[in-house]
């Protein structure tokens, strides 16, 4: 198994409701550093997975649309938790979706969304 | 499938037997930084796999038992060597007797320990 | 020259006003990986700077003062940008002014904030 | 399942052929800092996957292979494309062989390439 | 002192000449990870050193002149060798020209190059 | 200012006297990584600081002379404590006096020691 995997980030304002969140139930943000990893079996004629160019503009493009905003006002997000776990599939879905039919080249997609440099978050979608 | 990961470290020191470990088998020392990853395939009704200052605080629990320690000297680690692989295992295991209940929830864990910034080890369980 | 460097983080939110800040002039978040260093130009009696868990407390209690709030409320950063530079200058003098007395054996402490894997900044004062 | 990762890097000058690689076309380099990964469901008699020492060492003759030299001049890549992706199989394939028979107490290897802090490539193989 | 730093990444290929270099001498090449830093004893008005946005397309600016090219070919290297160093230099200086007047407002400018996850080069300009 | 950095790691056992240190006054261990800075003003003829291969050689000589070691019981160290403050500066001095005359074409060193992803120490020497 092939993977590319590329990097960018996000800086967002939210919070989280539940008892188990704390201090973070208050208005809050966080900088995600994101990781976004696409695999394949097998490489293209090129000797690659996805271009790390093209791959890289996707990204930026998903996460442009999630930066420099309070998610809390976000109505895609309106009555669940944007917690980092959720937030890695959001990622997760929206480069499937922005790929298109490049997306069924692959066998699966994993986003990492790093908080700070001690915890991270992970969703790996098969495909 | 799902992961949170958060990180702590600890310093030990200890000797390897066995003429593979070189010079390792003088007592040295190492600090080790660790990753503990908790998997699950979704998300509870928090939107979250485990709080991640619950993950922070059990894993500093953990460490904290074996940090600041010689382990040549610990009964615990008697007739054994105490390599990087093996106590990647001690700490997943003793994760998940930490985590009790919440254990259950998950699918996994996987902890890795980073000895230097050259040489790391993992150690995966399922769940 | 000696110093001292320990690690910390916070997570806020904030907005920023003027017009060069483009899309940061919304509502938006941040996690600031928090570098404080204590620089001396001798060692005392016991060899250190400063010891690394005191200075790990003192930067945690005053990170844990800033943090899981939305800056644009506190009364302490009315009327002025709460940019990375400026809120490197708040951790560097609320350390000095936490650190009381034992700030007198220092001859200087840097502040490093960074916002991202990409981009960083810091606050030196002379003590 | 265990691993022992350990680390060391190339620098090599190349080029790509395919529009889709835009100016990367053009002769150039990279720093591959190289993550070579050996996988192992259990531990051997001494409590380990793969000696870190022995590890190191193998990993360095695969990369010492392959570093200081223009890629675009190696008959071992003739007709081919040097992409990060078909690098990460060529270090792994050649990991295997310089393990010899101790490649055969493995489960897996897999070897991760990062081109930059932004981007990097992993092929993962089972034995 | 107030700095701000932002990174970007170049790869290039390039051979040095001099006995020292080594393996070094034969056509290589090199990923740069290139950390640019921005001095101002003062803030300015919206309480910064310079915009990170500002900041970061300046150094994609100069980056983008330099990468993806093999330097030995470049008129601007003839007769030097393209050391870590001395790109360094080049990389400050080229920022220097690019901010134009608002480089005035600055006290110094600091370039870093790494190399590797093991070696990197700075140079460091009073403005 | 130029410089050149290179890193190395060392692997140690030791304790500390004095209450400060708490648990660390219990035989425990340490992974320094070791990152030497060498400073000139001026570039050399080959257009460097120092040679990157000869600077990499030069500290990896002089960890491995305290690595894989209890320092408690080396006599280099009697009757002082070895804080990562005090072993900086040992790694200097050492550097210096391993360079020999090249030392003295450099103005200054600077050895800083990880000794975790949240804490280390620095020596900075003039020459």
């Amino acid at each position: 198994m092939f993977s590319v995997t590329v990097r960018d980030h996000m800086m967002i304002a939210h919070s989280l409701r539940g008892e188990v969140f704390g201090p973070a139930q208050q208005l809050h943000g966080a900088t995600y550093v994101v990781d976004a990893t696409f695999r394949r079996a097998t490489l293209d004629a090129d000797g690659i997975v996805i271009d790390i160019g093209r791959a890289t503009e996707v990204l930026r493009a998903v996460v442009g649309e999630l930066g420099y905003r309070n998610l809390d006002d976000e109505p895609a997000f309106a009555g669940q938790n944007t917690t980092t776990e959720v937030l890695a599939r959001v990622v997760a879905d929206r480069l499937v979706d922005a790929l298109g039919d490049a997306a069924r080249e692959l066998d699966g997609i994993e986003v990492t969304l790093r908080e700070s440099h001690v915890a991270w978050a992970s969703y790996e979608r098969r495909l």
